[in-house]
């Protein structure tokens, strides 16, 4: 999506290999009408999947989720962080291990909300090394829902997630997909 | 907003005097056409205040935030919560103590995205206690800009945050006021 891919050049930092600063667009501050213009994009790639749900994980995923499920017009459902392990027979619940915040949490998804019958697509911000997604893809295989794909803004394709999940049979649709980053330099596939 | 308040009356549960579940339609499911509704009544609400930034807290106002931000036209920020304090002078930070949920967090905003010109439009899901909004304006004190006032989804009209904060010469704007909650009984007003 050359919209997102020019917003990254202009406003995003790349700190180094690894970390690129998208906070004046996408993390602190948000612009709207960038975020409703990817909704829809989202929205557009994935019409003809039947999708029922839109699911996120708390809470960066939540505006582009939000747009997406306004654009297609069905719900969207957060899949919600915990601290720690509270054992609950209506939720079902996994352990995400995160390396880059070297943390644990569990995320957990309340089992009213996403069925058998549901084809779900999952929205999140980034995709890197697809923790948190792969985590999304185990609670809702829980649910025995349908996964119609993984959309993601930004995915750092030199990552293992993106591979990790096509490996799995999950279509994932990144609206900008980096292949190589250092300080000051961004280099975007196509 | 009578959309809400019937919304509520069918689908919310008042567990005890002091617990409201919304899970179905606001904080783990979102119905993303109500979101989209009650984003615009609040933007027509403050049109005329000259909003030139929406703020919100991590993580439950980020849907109503951005509705509201998209029907304005103006950027969104996410005041960020962090679990302990790291000093950092590009930030503004303040410690916020959740009494309904026993915990301390750090309340966070970079001095970037807002500054004394700026008029700001708080929006979060619920006000009861009014710590959250509290501590959203205690941050934007720091910033020097202008409080254009808070809207909430859901007043506990019961509870002091209210008072707290139109004591303060805030104006409060909710889309539905509870006056009155016991076990499967709401009362609005009006």
């Amino acid at each position: 999506m050359e919209l997102l891919k020019n917003k990254i050049k202009q406003d995003g930092i790349a700190v180094n290999e690894h970390i690129l600063k998208v906070d004046s667009f996408i993390n602190h501050q948000i612009d709207p009408v960038l975020m409703q213009e990817m909704g829809k994009d989202i929205a557009e790639h994935f019409k003809n999947r039947n999708v029922t749900k839109v699911a996120t994980i708390e809470s960066s995923g939540i505006a582009p989720a939000l747009m997406t499920a306004v654009a297609l017009k069905v719900p969207m459902i957060i899949l919600k962080k915990q601290p720690s392990k509270i054992l609950n027979q209506d939720l079902y619940q996994t352990v995400v291990t995160s390396y880059t915040k070297e943390t644990n949490y569990e995320l957990t998804l309340s089992k009213k909300y996403i069925g058998a019958e549901d084809h779900v697509l999952i929205v999140d911000d980034f995709l890197a090394n697809g923790e948190a997604a792969t985590a999304a893809l185990r609670l809702l295989r829980m649910s025995h829902a349908t996964i119609a794909g993984l959309a993601v803004l930004i995915e750092k394709s030199f990552q293992p997630g993106h591979e990790k999940l096509i490996s799995q049979g999950i279509e994932v649709y990144a609206l900008a997909q980096i292949t190589e980053m250092s300080e000051n330099h961004i280099r975007f596939k196509d």
